[in-house]
């Protein structure tokens, strides 16, 4: 049997990407995780974390599947990189490996993308004149020509998708039009169609408000923008529901007939999930015509190096991402 | 041994307050709880759902405290109460149990009040032309003339305060001002010491944007207003820390180090406690001359006389408030 082949990118060299990746050495997954980065920082970076991995260099004929033994899609370091400090010439390099992965599902060599993470600030540093790097979602939409992705995180047994993401609170309205939500939930929908195998998704929706509004006592978004959403959606055979207040559709009775929860910014969606799941949190990237998951934690520069990063988020993003090619692979046979 | 005496308001007639609040009557608390409300409304009550509860009038000096008996300061209905079916006409009633609460309080019978909950509409709808009545909250406030209180949330192991409460979303950055904030955590500094026994509560404050607002780059409130607030709160010498990220501030890690969890609104802080809590949380007035405890949910209308209502919420309100009244009198008795 041939195991799947996932691409995990190791994000920034000076944080604990690189940490993180050694231990999928001995994660005994059902797959083939291979790194992406420079094999000389990966086998360093075991040394001075007194971890017994052997890195051998992808081929893709050539499976190691060992515990203990590392395959790596050698990307070169730009600048020698030094645990913690952040250097922008690297920035490239970190570019590249985003790059090589992409490219590598392009041609069929990998099944999934997985990314550790990477420090945007550096990155926007490091690029010439005139460019500007606002993430790795962003990067990867931009790529494959996608015009909207979803934000999705999973763990502690809820998922959570976003209608709005990294925007100043009192923004927050005014973006959440009627069409992004109904794109958004479209996006959810299908993609829990087809990237994780449930045959007729269904999705709580948040309201915007507090108490979801109170019949408009507290605000009106609910009904000028969320219930005239979820009555089109309805209409197209979606199953929708809401809008539920904040408070109280993360509660049992509510969540076992729910395949996710679609909050409307971020701080109503994640403070729940990032409790569920420990810091054990995955980040999936909805809307992408490829699988691509990721941890939902920084580069946490002061950790690097020291053997205390926990890579308890990165195996569950393999993991996830594995889930997900696996329904993809059965879509498709369909 | 003499047991605190506490008040514990019905609250709406129509809805589930009168069920579970028979329900003390099996509870085994270690309090006397007096149950405010119509002596024939929770007989009857009792008798449609099967509940062998044994109503007493309460007399001050002479204790009840048996298994199945229930002590009710008589307070009559307006008009007969139907179960679901809310009547304007007992508006009067309604409003007459926290005016009876908050006398016997006054008059050093009772050591604190629960409350059971109401319906607001109901109540606006009974009140004379001009009269408005905005919630529980505001009208223990205005009757004891507390300029400010604070809400906060308390259950599964968390207390969550909030700093702004029922408002639109896009509403709140304008109303969270650096005063506004800075009283409302004196507030539950004071109250979690005063009430709560705690000698140095150990506070820790999101930021009010995603990221704490990752250095301006997400919004300026955290720079503008939050960060300035903590800075002279804690040249107060309160032990008040933040801004953090509202999804990384609910962990075990840094949760273990805090008493309390102060939210910049309603859907930031609410949804972690109430998933965290199984719907057993409790709602704390901080900020009053007195101890006031009350569910965390509804009248629930369409439970009211089914049996399907349950009383977790109220008898842990009734356990928090005894457990705040036997450290407000170690702190008198300091």
């Amino acid at each position: 049997m041939t195991l799947p082949v996932l691409a995990v990118t190791s994000g920034e060299p000076a944080g604990i990407g690189p940490d993180i990746c050694l231990d999928l050495a001995f994660a005994g997954l059902p797959c083939r995780p291979v790194v992406l980065g420079d094999r000389d920082l990966l086998r360093a970076r075991a040394a001075a974390l007194g971890k017994a991995v052997q890195i051998v260099d992808f081929d893709p004929d050539s499976p190691h599947h060992e515990a203990g033994v590392l395959e790596v899609r050698h990307v070169p370091l730009r600048v020698p990189c030094e645990a913690g400090r952040l250097a922008s010439e690297n920035a490239a390099y970190v570019l590249e490996l985003l790059d090589t992965a992409y490219q590598g599902i392009s041609d069929g060599l990998f099944a999934a993308m997985v990314t550790a993470p990477l420090h945007k600030g550096i990155i926007n540093d490091g690029l010439p004149d005139g460019g500007f790097f606002s993430g790795h979602t962003e990067y990867l939409a931009d790529k494959s020509s996608t015009d909207q992705v979803v934000m999705m995180l999973a763990g502690g047994g809820l998922r959570v998708a976003l209608a709005t993401t990294h925007l100043p609170l009192k923004d927050v309205s005014a973006v959440l039009t009627q069409p992004l939500l109904e794109s958004v939930a479209r996006i959810v929908h299908a993609d829990l169609r087809d990237k994780f195998g449930i045959a007729a998704p269904r999705i709580l929706v948040t309201g915007l408000n507090p108490h979801a509004g109170e019949g408009g006592h507290l605000g009106r978004e609910e009904i000028d923008v969320v219930i005239p959403a979820l009555e089109t959606l309805q209409a197209e055979g979606l199953d929708v529901r809401g809008p539920y207040p904040a408070d109280t559709v993360f509660q049992p009775f509510l969540l076992k007939e729910a395949d996710a929860v679609l909050a409307m910014y971020h701080d109503q969606g994640l403070p729940v999930l990032k409790y569920a799941s420990f810091g054990r949190g995955v980040n999936v990237t909805l809307g992408l015509p490829f699988v691509r998951t990721s941890v939902d934690h920084g580069t946490a520069l002061d950790l690097a190096a020291t053997g205390k990063a926990d890579s308890g988020s990165l195996i569950v993003a393999v993991e996830t991402a594995l889930e997900m090619t696996g329904s993809c692979r059965a879509a498709q046979a369909v």
